[in-house]
């Protein structure tokens, strides 16, 4: 999920300058209008320490009006807040319409703190979160517009500002003795901060993650977003008006795009590759323990599920074909998944995959997968917007079920350039027996590479979990790619039968 | 939640005989219609050991057309289904577009089990219930119309019902070993059951609770039901329509009551009185045990919420003047709901309660409450019918937090005859200092008096829970209502500190 936030985004000073007046003025303008209305609007400001959190705060407050924002910043809860139900000071924070209230440490703090520290059990950990959901989905439905900050950076980020700032003589105070504490935790943290975030990103109230290792850009970021915030509470249609239609209208956030829009795929290595002599060696090696490890999970009843997804001719089959080569037959099936049946039509898209789950102890590779929903159906439309959009839930709440009950489940994106698939397209036209394999379908599809480019970097941020994170391949070297998934499979697998 | 289904609903037999022939050919016509649409029912069978459940699935067999619906009966999962995450096998029994499913057992019978043998905590069953209540929406979302039916017997209607089959020759072999086991631990499988049923009662597959001590009445319920449930999926927009419109309509069951239509409040025995000499000695042991109570609590760091709701001339006030009477000044605070203020107006309908929540070990009172939302407000058409139906989820999750912050929460109805109040009015106009009390609205009130009793009905389904029961009060006698509540305080604030 956070891979997506750490793309390197920043956002040089002309910018910036030039941008900023306009979007003040804008932000002033908006939370002027939003006094008339009956909404209200409450940010909370999230995140990962050293991420800048109080700085967004204070540049919030600079760049609006001060009568129509409230900022609560919430530590340890006095005597009056202990001796209530845990929401009790929340409330006491609510805006009242018309008005905006920025929360600096929210109801997430202390199940997130809970989690990190393993006071709080998952199942309890759960519960929390479902109780978040559902007074956010209270909250919004009267009318609150939610703007949900979660400011990001990645480990390596985090150390290097932590230690940019102790060097600092005017600003190493700002290090707390907490923050080299949290960075010892950090993996056990962005685990838990991610099932928070999966969790309780709903349509009402969506998650924005923002990567903050550059201030500009994570100011403007924010900045912008209030402003899409603001624009979304004065969109929303009179109360008389939402009480004839039945419901309140929640249009989505549309966020413009700022600077170069880098995508997850942008991360990709696409230099990497391996001589002939090296792969064969890599490969027999590879293949080796692959099989053992496979009989070994086999004898102790664990079962693999095994994504396969890429650009048309990025090569999933031919990496495909170097896994199961070295299976026996009866551990494997390959489900190659297309347009659907009749009957597959006549269910839910689930079912299809459902069906083929492999019983204890054998493994089912799918060759392409339920991503379809979030992929080809999107961005060929087959789907609607509210169908795609939800399915990145069903997805996690799926593959959920499969890691509960033991599935070591592995997903796999061959990445390649623009230019090698068209270099791989021309070759196929060329030669007799792989003619078959190049269609109409693919040249339509390739005219598309933005639109998915789009799709796979929102696929990534929704569905890169814990337990079930996307491995992106390297795939411009076929012999690379293929070894690369051999090892990957192994380490996972070995991991998960030890 | 089930007093509700405790009224004691039955059928004549001439009543049963005269509908079931429509009844019949409109189940059919419409099952036959369904074949055309992209709809389906799934129908899933619940409810008390002794119920019927298994008479009620053969009824709905023999009133359908065999080759469109499937039904399917969970047992004891088969390996081949053990060795699949928990959902595999119900995916396996999903009925196509046009056809219906109807599951005998279900995902619901395992978690319930869990909570009744405590292999399964509190925190684990309410992250099962997340899990259900997720994939029950997203098959809604995908088409699926459901009709989930809990059919229901009290304790004594149980025993009843078991000792009958078991005098029966011919159906003594109905009595399975488990059902006596079962009937031990009804009051722990009720109170699972309850909360079960309110984390996945949602709009798009709400819960119907069937009164099953009749089994005419049981069946023909049963049946309108799944007419019901036809006609919802037959008024679905088709595919594009939906996709057009960016949703999935979802129209809400409206089903025609069964007889005459009883309530929760023709339960309520109000020819309960007291002598003014016993009334006295009560009234004096009871006060004098609830201050002592208080005090522990006080020092216990207990607190306690008191709701009063009941009709206009109810007595409420002279109620809580016995209830105050008893109690250190310093202990309570009274906050009498009367319409909200320009500032509460401006917040969520909760805020205003939220706010008055007492510290620990304190005491407020509330006359009347958050209750208005689904008793005057939806009589009155102050909040639309999405508001107040979505409440009583919304009360739900608020008390629920209450009780487990460890607030002692009662919540009295007081109930008289219409007859009294019509007393008690014209007496207030004939005396000076009482003719305040009575105001126009009052009249206009009464004359809602059935719309109220629907109104009350539906908020002890929908609120009386393991935690935080109603408890209805026989008020027609001001002496016996007074005296029974400080009674059923004491009794509740003494469990609490015990």
């Amino acid at each position: 999920m956070f891979e997506t936030a750490e793309l390197g985004r920043s956002l040089p000073k002309e910018t910036y300058e030039a941008e900023l007046p306009a979007l003040r003025a804008r932000l002033m303008q908006a939370q002027l209008a939003l006094k008339e209305s009956r909404s209200r609007v409450l940010v909370i400001i999230s995140g990962v320490d050293g991420a800048g959190k109080a700085m967004v705060v204070h540049r919030l407050n600079e760049w609006l009006d001060p009568r129509g924002v409230n900022t609560h910043a919430f530590d340890e809860p006095t005597d009056e807040e202990r001796q209530r139900p845990y929401f009790w000071r929340f409330w006491r924070a609510m805006p009242v319409r018309g008005r905006t209230a920025i929360l600096y440490g929210s109801w997430y703090t202390e199940p997130i703190i809970g989690m990190v520290h393993e006071t709080l059990k998952r199942a309890e950990l759960d519960a929390a979160m479902r109780r978040i959901a559902a007074q956010e989905q209270m909250l919004a439905e009267d009318g609150v517009v939610f703007l949900k900050l979660w400011f990001h950076l990645s480990k390596e980020a985090q150390y290097r500002r932590l230690k940019d700032l102790e060097a600092d003589p005017h600003r190493h105070w700002r290090v707390l003795p907490t923050d080299w504490k949290h960075h010892q935790l950090y993996e056990t943290f962005i685990r838990a901060a991610g099932r928070m975030i999966r969790l309780t990103n709903r349509p009402h109230a969506p998650w924005q993650l923002i990567e903050a290792t550059d201030d500009r850009f994570r100011d403007l970021t924010a900045g912008r977003l209030l402003l899409a915030a603001f624009e979304q509470a004065l969109a929303m249609p009179s109360k008389s008006a939402a009480a004839r239609s039945g419901r309140t209208a929640m249009p989505r956030l549309k966020v413009t795009p700022i600077g170069r829009a880098r995508t997850i795929l942008d991360q990709v290595d696409l230099t990497r590759s391996l001589t002939k002599g090296r792969y064969r060696k890599q490969l027999t090696a590879r293949q080796a323990l692959w099989n053992q490890l496979v009989w070994k999970a086999a004898d102790a009843g664990v079962s693999n599920v095994i994504v396969f997804e890429g650009w048309d001719a990025a090569g999933k089959g031919s990496c495909i074909r170097r896994v199961t080569e070295a299976m026996d037959p009866r551990h494997y099936q390959i489900i190659s998944v297309a347009a659907p049946t009749e009957e597959e039509r006549a269910h839910h898209y689930l079912w299809r995959f459902w069906k083929w789950l492999p019983r204890d102890g054998r493994v089912t590779i799918f060759d392409r997968s339920w991503y379809g929903r979030v992929l080809v159906e999107r961005v060929e439309k087959f789907a609607t917007t509210a169908e795609w959009s939800r399915a990145y839930g069903e997805i996690n709440d799926f593959e959920e079920q499969l890691c509960e009950h033991g599935i070591v489940l592995h997903k796999y994106w061959i990445h390649i350039s623009k230019e090698e698939q068209l270099a791989r397209f021309q070759k196929r036209e060329k030669i007799d027996y792989k003619r078959y394999k190049i269609t109409e379908e693919d040249w339509r599809n390739r005219k598309k590479w933005n639109a998915y480019k789009a799709a796979v970097n929102d696929m990534v941020a929704h569905t890169s979990t814990g337990n079930a994170p996307w491995t992106l391949v390297p795939g411009n070297d076929k012999r690379y790619a293929r070894t690369f998934i051999l090892k990957d499979l192994g380490r996972r697998l070995k991991r998960a039968i030890k």
